[in-house]
């Protein structure tokens, strides 16, 4: 087992592996921005080095000063967290030429899933769902008509150098189709001065289901159970929830094979995460895959009753993940509480915490490195702390939730405290019957 | 469904029923005495009625103004906690008279178990063991000798009168006896002026462990595994676990048959905690019965993932235990954080709280009425949180705990988590091999 690990990261992730590899009797090293001196990850490692400004480019994406902090600390391991280096290759690799454990999985697995295409690829020829269409521009209406033939309605059109909408259609029937093709192509080259478009299969009510995964050196690949980010915020996840109230047991059969496949394609090592659009008809299909551990993998933690960064840890290691079994009990929440203004656009409130009350009680873990005296620096994530509700059911695990915010006190900052709350009041949250979408047209009140 | 509930109590527990009241959408009305108005308690509930100055006896123990407290809030029912009123039958006889529900057994039930002498003979008549012996002074050498064969060897001899070890005699075998019959009737006559003894089984290396059952209005009762209450400093538990690090599966399943056959032989109903004495043998005697939710419930929800406070506010409103399986999971243990300097014979340390951290993380919850700023008063218990942690087995457990304590920052006081952190390092401690004399020879270092 490794003796020190350093930690290239800051915040609760920092945190959160300081905490397990206390518990695993291995030393840490924190390291840090000037703007971090005083964080919390700083306090409670047991070995600190500044490694740069402020700005992330100049400190925690700073390669040759986090290899350097490294060295001259002696660790024998790298746990790079979420993002920053999490998920860059030249990074792993470097680690490996210093001769120092990257706790994740090798260069080449994450380049594989790094690049969209490649990764598209690779899952297609492991028989693993992926949205259909996309791989081409269209030449001409026939041409459209006989690919959505192929795709099955209902298809969506989109400018290829598109956003924003400008230049989609989606096309329900064929004796539509004329129609969305030319407007699509005439806005298209009208917004962007490019009328190429492509198509794709459009995936109806779309739910974000993702797959826990682990697997080890020796080829043994598992998943434990699902996560449903369905409560996005323009692409942010805001709350996670496992098991996804969507789910069916045969369902998560079925995607839990796919994740299997999906993992064992590329020999994984480390947990990671295969992330799914699911569509109302239960049809799902692969989005991409997070070669790291996830901001929400507390929610896992919770129904499996396993630590997700000790497992990572002792995979690295060369640890079998045949103690690993997947036996979810019960339900498990977790709200992202950010420093923002949820009344006024979700605009960052960084700032001095002056006074600090976390809940507590039956079912309420904290994951945070907030303090009262604690100056949120602007130059991050606005994340500050993760609640996390678990209980038998569903219903009392919004009810937990709920309860625990309301005695969450954070006074010299905005928070997202006030969303949460209206969030777990909402009639169609509580019921389950939500996708991606939701949160459009939701209003603070 | 009950509407309102008033907490009679203070503390932690008041707060710990005011979260679960909230989860319910029950709504809570707080009771606290002139010293308590600054607890969290009363910040927490919907409404707080003051009921009287500092002495228990003029706020807690006062039943005259918690009935008004009561009346002027419409509160349908009482929840009292722990300790103060939770044991007094005539309370719950009260609260029967002004058609509030009492949250716990009839006021008859109650009596069964507040005397000892009754409590005793019930168990014996429900075929519950109890430690033979002790029903009577010994009139003759002659029937020491006799008793101690019918009892076992070993036994004890204890002066009627008695305390402190005087006048108290373990008889290994009979040729032991009579010296020891004569030296144990002249120090208790010269210590006592009353030379009358009797005679218990002895119970070698005694662990504490207890069982928590639950019964219904409709005469079902349940239990819910155990509890290892061993580590006590004089008569008072400062860590708690479940399960007991002493346990089989066919201790268990015997210890749990006794425990039903004893809540059964009152008709019990609520949740209440049978406790006994277990020997290096593992055979087991009835202590008694607490007839409340006890301190250390937390470990019991953590491994067995049911909400007790719930469980006992639904029975009071009638409803069956049915839904409440005994499906155990994991480890979890409990360190009772005191306002008391264990460097100075744990003497209580009142105060005000300056600086407060909690700890948290995979694995922890914290029950705790304390904040930052604070001031305990002196007038009652020393305690000011709980930690529980919980893993997948005991030594990730009590590794999980060590964390979590040396991450609490509270400043201001003395608190006992320096003993807890020594402790959870403590070999014998973590060899699970330990009873209720283990913290006779405990020393801080």
């Amino acid at each position: 087992m490794f003796k020190k690990i350093l930690i290239a990261n800051r915040g609760e992730i920092a945190l959160r592996v300081i905490r397990t590899c206390r518990e695993m009797g291995i030393k840490t090293v924190a390291v840090y921005s000037t703007a971090d001196k005083e964080s919390l990850h700083v306090k409670f490692a047991d070995e600190a080095v500044c490694i740069g400004k402020p700005a992330s480019f100049d400190s925690y994406l700073n390669i040759p000063h986090i290899m350097a902090a490294a060295e001259i600390t002696n660790a024998d391991a790298i746990h790079p967290g979420y993002g920053f280096l999490a998920e860059n290759a030249r990074f792993a690799e470097i680690c490996g030429e210093h001769e120092i454990k990257f706790i994740g999985p090798t260069p080449a697995m994450i380049n594989s899933m790094g690049d969209k295409i490649t990764a598209k690829e690779t899952m297609i020829k492991a028989g693993v769902p992926v949205v259909p269409g996309g791989e081409g521009l269209l030449e001409s209406l026939d041409e459209a008509k006989s690919m959505a033939k192929d795709v099955g309605y209902p298809i969506i059109l989109k400018a290829t150098a598109g956003g924003g909408g400008k230049g989609m259609r989606v096309v329900w029937e064929e004796a539509d189709m004329e129609r969305a093709y030319n407007t699509a192509k005439a806005e298209a080259g009208a917004a962007f001065k490019n009328d190429g478009i492509y198509m794709e299969k459009f995936v109806e009510e779309p739910r974000h289901i993702e797959i826990q995964v682990a697997g080890d050196q020796y080829g043994k690949v598992c998943h434990l159970s699902e996560r449903d980010c369905s409560i996005q915020r323009r692409h942010q996840k805001l709350v996670e929830e496992s098991p996804s109230p969507f789910m069916t047991p045969e369902l998560r059969q079925r995607m839990g094979e796919a994740a299997i496949k999906a993992a064992s394609a590329i020999n994984y090592e480390s947990v990671g995460t295969i992330e799914f659009l699911v569509d109302k008809h239960r049809n799902f299909y692969f989005m991409e895959m997070n070669t790291r551990i996830q901001v929400e993998h507390c929610v896992t933690e919770e129904v499996v009753n396993f630590d997700l960064i000790k497992e990572q840890i002792k995979i690295a290691a060369g640890d079998t993940i045949s103690g690993l079994n997947y036996e979810p009990q019960g339900h498990a929440i977790e709200c992202r509480i950010n420093a923002e203004d949820p009344y006024n656009d979700f605009r960052p409130s960084p700032g001095r915490i002056t006074v600090l009350h976390q809940p507590g009680g039956h079912g309420i873990r904290v994951d945070s490195h907030a303090y009262a005296g604690y100056t949120i620096p602007p130059y991050y994530d606005s994340m500050i702390a993760k609640i996390i509700a678990v209980a038998r059911t569903r219903e009392e695990a919004i009810n937990t939730m709920h309860r625990a915010l309301s005695e969450y006190v954070i006074e010299g900052i905005k928070t997202t405290i006030p969303f949460h709350l209206q969030l777990m009041k909402d009639e169609r949250f509580r019921s389950g019957d939500f996708n991606t979408k939701f949160l459009e047209s939701f209003k603070m009140v």
